[in-house]
């Protein structure tokens, strides 16, 4: 490339990153520099074609079309980049013994119905019946009582309630934890799934030789006055796709054992399950302070 | 930071680039590493927020639902980010005295009407007449006859035809070079404009005190077997928006003298203008070869 070449290229940057310099919010301009020097760099490196902007330029526009309030192609794609995994490592530093977070993904929504303690989260999706317990804690022990406990996952066939076709809720509520912290509910053994893979994330992934398969997992919320709120999974140990999971979800701290009773073992609370089998797990909460 | 998290944060990182190593197309593989490493960069070094990485996700999902055939808000935000100009700049490095290139913008639709030579592309859009004339020719300065020569520009209300609430074409239209590479042709002359800023980019331009106003233009794309494609545009000498456009896209080699003759002045091909003012510019242009 000749020195002109690249000083006509330089030069434009610098022209895009100066038109910024009247941006009143001192953060959206560093975040706009930022973001806009990658992006020039981005296709100064790779000497971006024409056709490969505008391949860019379709694939964003499919992946905002397919876009709706019950599906969320940018956060999938932000998702298969490691880009939600970065965020969530750079906002949640390790603290003391405070639970590790991972990713929030694509299919939690607010408004799920609150169940008493020890109550199902199922409400009919199909699944193995999984007893979940654990407490809240401090990073010093202490229980936190009354914290907001959200939890939802895919049912056996892989499928979120919001992907099925009708309005039904399942696989998906919150509780509180009690006076000494502890936690206690019903709901299904986790199983492997794909993301939707029949968008342009999809595509993207089958063009790059990955698989859209996640490691099994349990989502969790967990928020309380005075904490930071905790967005995490818990994976089940022994998971082939622990490894390879397509979100980079997987940390080694979030593994839990998840064990299986045979058919007609009667159940922590007397729960009749009609002789199926049924697993259990727990998973005690720490949480990191709001103001570290 | 601590140097356990930095390590994290770059562990990350690697185990996302990785996961392309089975991609089977090395050139795939190539934009999505550098793609993929310069957006976890921008996460890391500006410690993007959970709030913020929402705030984009919301912003990319505005953009796409507003994109439909006939908005296209993706390549409106890559102009503002100077991006369109970027890659443009990269494909058509500086040739001989060949005619420097331009941002393509959102507006061209294919299937444009043939007009003759001498015709008029406006077809009842409002404005001020205007004859363009010019020639075509390679850097050698020999004629390039039968050159595709496409025109398309917003009218005086600043709206391209495809902006119109009916499908009405007006204001575009394509011609081609004759024997000797020249080329004649009734437009309207350019007014400034602002680009669509009642969407996310208008928002985003907004936010960092940028005027939506692009610097008056009429735009070209030409194209003839063995010569590589030119989009441009060219400018009005004198337009006070020259420094400020909002695209990056004005070169100085585009800045055209548009001459306004008084009312009643006869046109030069005889044309009847009912005593209305008109304009005129020359445009020579020189396409530089396909292979490069």
């Amino acid at each position: 490339m000749s020195s002109e070449q690249d000083e006509r290229e330089a030069r434009l940057v610098e022209r895009v990153l100066a038109s910024f310099d009247g941006t009143p919010d001192p953060r959206l301009k560093e975040l706009l520099r930022s973001l806009t020097a990658h992006l020039h760099a981005f296709v100064r490196e790779t000497r971006l074609t024409e056709a490969e902007w505008q391949a860019a330029i379709e694939f964003l526009t499919a992946t905002g079309h397919i876009t709706d309030h019950r599906r969320q192609e940018f956060i999938l794609l932000s998702d298969v980049l490691g880009l939600s995994m970065q965020t969530i490592t750079v906002n949640h530093e390790a603290y003391a013994d405070a639970t590790e977070a991972t990713v929030f993904g694509p299919f939690f929504v607010d408004g799920s119905p609150e169940i008493p303690p020890g109550g199902d989260i199922a409400n009919g999706a199909p699944g193995e019946p999984c007893w979940v317990t654990g407490t809240v804690r401090d990073t010093d022990g202490d229980p936190v009582p009354g914290a907001r406990i959200e939890v939802w996952e895919a049912d056996d066939d892989g499928f979120y309630d919001v992907q099925y076709p009708d309005e039904r809720v399942a696989a998906r509520g919150h509780l509180f934890s009690g006076p000494d912290g502890g936690y206690r509910f019903w709901a299904i053994t986790p199983t492997p799934y794909p993301i939707p893979h029949d968008g342009p994330v999809g595509r993207l992934l089958a063009a790059t030789g990955r698989s859209p398969m996640r490691a099994s997992h349990l989502h969790f919320m967990v928020r309380a006055d005075g904490f930071r709120t905790l967005v995490t999974h818990i994976f089940v140990e022994g998971d082939t796709r622990l490894a390879g999971d397509s979100v980079f979800g997987v940390r080694d701290s979030l593994v839990k054992r998840f064990t299986t009773a045979p058919a007609g073992t009667p159940t922590p609370d007397g729960r009749d399950l009609g002789g199926s089998t049924w697993s259990q797990v727990r998973f005690d909460i720490v949480l990191a302070p709001s103001e570290l």
